[in-house]
């Protein structure tokens, strides 16, 4: 089952790799921009955050096409952040997603515009989906929440200013909650904005958001201790070269494991209320949990 | 006339500040972001896209509150230019406002931040607006279209592709018309949307945003040659250092004069079919055109 899953996300990432390539293919702007951007938007990844968007919306039966558009603008927010993230002057990284990062190839002066435009692409799809103009001024609300500095932003500030100092658990749940968890929140409730749905269900993944995305961010951290770089397409080790405070660093691996399952756990009761509907999120949970990558 | 509109839109700038400052007082974010965002955002500034968003608002009878809503919008989407524009990886720039540049005051890192995080801010305004959701999208739309890869980071780009070689003065308009002359049509047409408005009257601000941002810049280029450091808040000759194409570079100094004037002229025609609700607008062209900072 775990390999179905495996090759069920691959199969839905390579597709919306597809919609990527077309998107920007359409896309008219100044080539080397294009190619900057490029080589970090379609260099793969795992898409999870459409993914998800995608089959949240398929569970509620809403309006796949909208979820999809909305996917692009969340991958285009993410990847903005990934090239950022990896100047000199943050993580100062080298390899992402398999390949050299965005400022080594084209300079960090690009590197910066690249991530500026993403930002604004991102908006500029939202206005493309095909939904009325007051949810798609919703799905405007919840992604500029998500990334701006009650969210994504604000958690890298965190962890920018955590840098060279132990934090302990509470502050590491904030910073991941901020920094990692918004997004996922924001791809999820997207998923659920793109649909009909009542007060109850939006609660439900609301929570649902939070424990899923507490599961990758364990995950990841424990990745980058035991992680394989071929798999993952980055260097490993990072965190602790870095003496960043991780849930391994500071719980250990054994207890790091235990809360990834722990939360994990509570993500796949909260979609209990979905009945069989939810068959294919839950597989992802449990992907999500056992990931090599 | 010209001290007349010199003190109002003085006056109006220090209305628009304490607007700021407010909004800055009340949003809730990491205490080390938003001292890096206040120290370039709260740096006074002349406020010239916000003024013009509602005296166009204004002149139009439209709903004032919305247009200074989406003026702040716009006033953090020009912001997090100049912050990133500034770094060492693009202009390497020194002073800003009458102040340190806030990367060398608040590191690169953070000032990659801070403006990542103001862009998204400048959505989440969108959102508070007092308009239906319609007008509200048709801003994001605007807004997101004039600050993208076909707009401001498109020209800045530009601008970083066309560094340490000539180019003639077709390319440089081109430059100008996306790096600057978006965001002053977003500033003009924002007014508009936030106002009843006819198709012609859309149209012939749309003009009239045209010739007004390329006075705006032909007189930016000018002042870096002949202007004060001090009333201006940033080193002159700065272009010249650079071996930037500029107007006075290409045409020399009184053709460029010249063309301020011819599109000064232009954009006061275009007002002319607003009789005299236009007066504090024709104004501020004659402002544009003759300012010294």
């Amino acid at each position: 089952m775990q390999d179905d899953i495996e090759q069920e996300l691959k199969y839905r990432a390579a597709r919306f790799d597809d919609y990527l390539e077309e998107l920007m293919a359409q896309w008219e702007m100044h080539a080397r921009l294009k190619e900057s951007i490029s080589h970090t938007l379609l260099a793969g990844g795992k898409r999870i955050r459409p993914i998800l968007t995608m089959l949240i919306c398929d569970m509620l039966e809403g309006n796949l096409g909208a979820a999809r558009t909305y996917g692009a603008a969340l991958e285009f927010i993410h990847t903005y952040s990934l090239i950022h993230d990896d100047l000199p002057a943050m993580d100062d990284d080298e390899m992402r997603r398999g390949k050299k990062c965005n400022h080594l190839i084209f300079g960090e002066g690009m590197a910066v515009l690249a991530g500026d435009a993403l930002q604004s692409m991102a908006f500029e799809m939202i206005g493309e989906i095909d939904l009325p103009a007051e949810t798609r001024m919703e799905l405007v609300d919840l992604l500029a929440g998500a990334a701006g500095p009650g969210g994504m932003v604000g958690g890298q500030v965190m962890d920018l200013e955590a840098e060279d100092r132990k934090v302990d658990l509470e502050e590491l749940k904030r910073i991941h909650a901020a920094k990692t968890g918004q997004l996922f929140r924001a791809a999820i409730l997207g998923g659920v904005l793109c649909s009909e749905h009542s007060r109850e269900e939006w609660k439900i993944l609301d929570d649902f958001s939070r424990n899923l995305g507490l599961t990758f961010q364990i995950v990841d951290d424990i990745l980058d201790v035991v992680g394989d770089e071929e798999k993952l397409g980055k260097e490993v080790g990072q965190d602790e070269a870095r003496e960043k405070s991780t849930y391994p660093s500071l719980l250990g691996l054994e207890e790091s494991r235990r809360r990834a399952e722990e939360a994990a756990s509570r993500a796949r009761e909260a979609l209990g209320h979905f009945g069989d509907r939810a068959r294919t999120l839950i597989e992802l949970v449990d992907f999500i949990e056992r990931r090599q990558h």
